[in-house]
């Protein structure tokens, strides 16, 4: 394993033809839109590329991207772009997991599986460390690059709302922008576009809205039987952990999915006072001191016990 | 009147003292943030200043800029900030509407009442604009100037969501953000910030979320009796109206407020399927085409049926 730099990245990249992409499962705008911006750049060069994930896109992000012809080729060279662990590579871990030539990534967590890691822990995005790639490539900003880096810059920071953007994510933002990106548009899919099932589903899941710690800590539980009589898709389920992380007084804000009857999907949000990958960490998961998330065996109520067990201990 | 660029505007204000400058009433964070970012400017080139408002600022507002010690002097030079209108100056219109020196503002629809415009109709924000000015003076950007602007630029722009979000707009923001401006701490406060009663009374209220036109109109409606029941106050429901708006193919979102016992004011936010502007002018309201408002004489559900009587009647 070897850290390396954005510039050296691209001379990596520059040297090399059928470089296949490989974004995260669960993808979001980060992975997909970091993953594609890089593909452009690449069909620019004039190499053969492709993008692949375990799962498959989620319908705002397919509307956005269009529709995108990948190249067919045996792969010489592997780009994970956002996947801070292989086993986050889904059912495509197996096959790529050992053999990842570079890792592009922004999560201090990063597990370091790559030969080569390109890593920025304080970019808001990896789309911040795709785009620097892509300049020092050379190759020219179209508009379709744009709205790749866009839609993953505005996705991970909550449309620059997030603590975690800095001057460089709004100057990269403006830059996109500039080059065409349709801010307005992508903004207003992602951000303001939710189905009548879905704001349903999210009214019955406020309504079992559950406070701990003297109220600075809030927790909401998503049911799988709830998803059915909604018939909400896990898909349309995105931010809803944003939710309780917006209550004054709330320090640590907990999303508690039900995945199947054995096992929850956790979402941690967090302020200052507490850091949310430590307590992730405990249950085998990770992400940032603010915003993490993990996988507990166990149901809704024994996930429950066991986090608030643990935000407990470590908020004073 | 004379239409005068930034520089110009810079080059007037320098040759100026004892300057008050003027926001809007009901002030908001462009009007706000742009008044003290131009008044922190002054101050640094040792000019004697102060902001006044026909209002008192939101909470939210006042925790921002903190505690702000204007000087005492006879205003020698008027400024008014995001003003459109001189009406829009309250309390203010009788002592200053005929004598102001300067407007800064980004409204197209500016009636152009002060002797000198400084109009910039594709600004974002104000303080695009009021940002040039002091770049153009020579100031340096402290820590309370780029906190002023970010507050401005963010507010406008619903954190840089809206379509009106330029390029230019986050080249701003990027630079203010370098410069100081806590960013994140600011968005936490004015977007991410609701009280648990707020939470609760949302709930509510999305509980009895109306349809209507085939899904095509939602209605959401506030009776008085629930700001008592949750203890929310006026200003704390802003906002609300933009709920139904999210809903995936709601043209028309309508949100009725019970002012007292004998009429309520209404919201509009439509979609292009309907002018929002025409069906509040049938009740002596007005605004934009996708944003419009007015007071119907009546019960909640008196009003419910004029208005969506007067909707069936114009969508098709």
């Amino acid at each position: 394993m070897k850290m390396i730099t954005t510039v050296q990245a691209a001379n990596l990249l520059l040297a090399q033809d059928n470089i296949l992409i490989l974004c995260h499962r669960s993808p979001d705008g980060d992975t997909v839109g970091s993953a594609h911006a890089l593909f452009y750049a690449l069909k620019a060069l004039g190499k053969s590329s492709a993008v692949q994930c375990a799962d498959s896109l989620p319908k705002d992000l397919r509307q956005i991207l269009g529709n995108v012809e990948y190249d067919s080729f045996v792969p010489s060279f592997i780009v994970a772009v956002d996947v801070a662990d292989t086993k986050l590579l889904g059912t495509l871990e197996e096959k790529y997991g050992s053999c990842i030539d570079l890792c592009l990534d922004h999560h201090p967590s990063n597990r370091l599986f790559a030969e080569h890691v390109c890593l920025d822990g304080d970019a808001a995005a990896t789309a911040e460390i795709v785009f620097d790639i892509i300049v020092a490539m050379g190759v020219e900003l179209s508009a379709q690059i744009a709205t790749c880096v866009y839609l993953a810059l505005t996705t991970d920071t909550g449309c620059f709302k997030y603590q975690s953007t800095s001057a460089k994510t709004l100057e990269t933002a403006a830059k996109v922008v500039a080059a065409g990106a349709p801010n307005g548009k992508i903004n207003q899919l992602i951000f303001e576009t939710k189905s009548k099932s879905r704001v349903a589903l999210e009214n019955h899941v406020l309504s079992d809205l559950r406070y701990y710690l003297d109220d600075h800590c809030a927790v909401i539980v998503v049911p799988l039987a709830l998803l059915k009589k909604y018939d909400v898709t896990d898909e349309e389920m995105n931010g809803i952990s944003g939710i309780p992380r917006q209550i004054e007084g709330v320090d640590v804000a907990v999303t508690i999915r039900e995945q199947d009857n054995e096992t929850c999907r956790i979402s941690l949000r967090t302020t200052e006072a507490v850091n949310a990958s430590e307590i992730c960490a405990v249950f085998d998961g990770g992400g940032h001191a603010r915003a993490a998330g993990c996988t507990i065996a166990g149901t809704i109520e024994q996930a429950e016990k066991l986090l608030v067990g643990e935000i407990s201990k470590r908020y004073c």
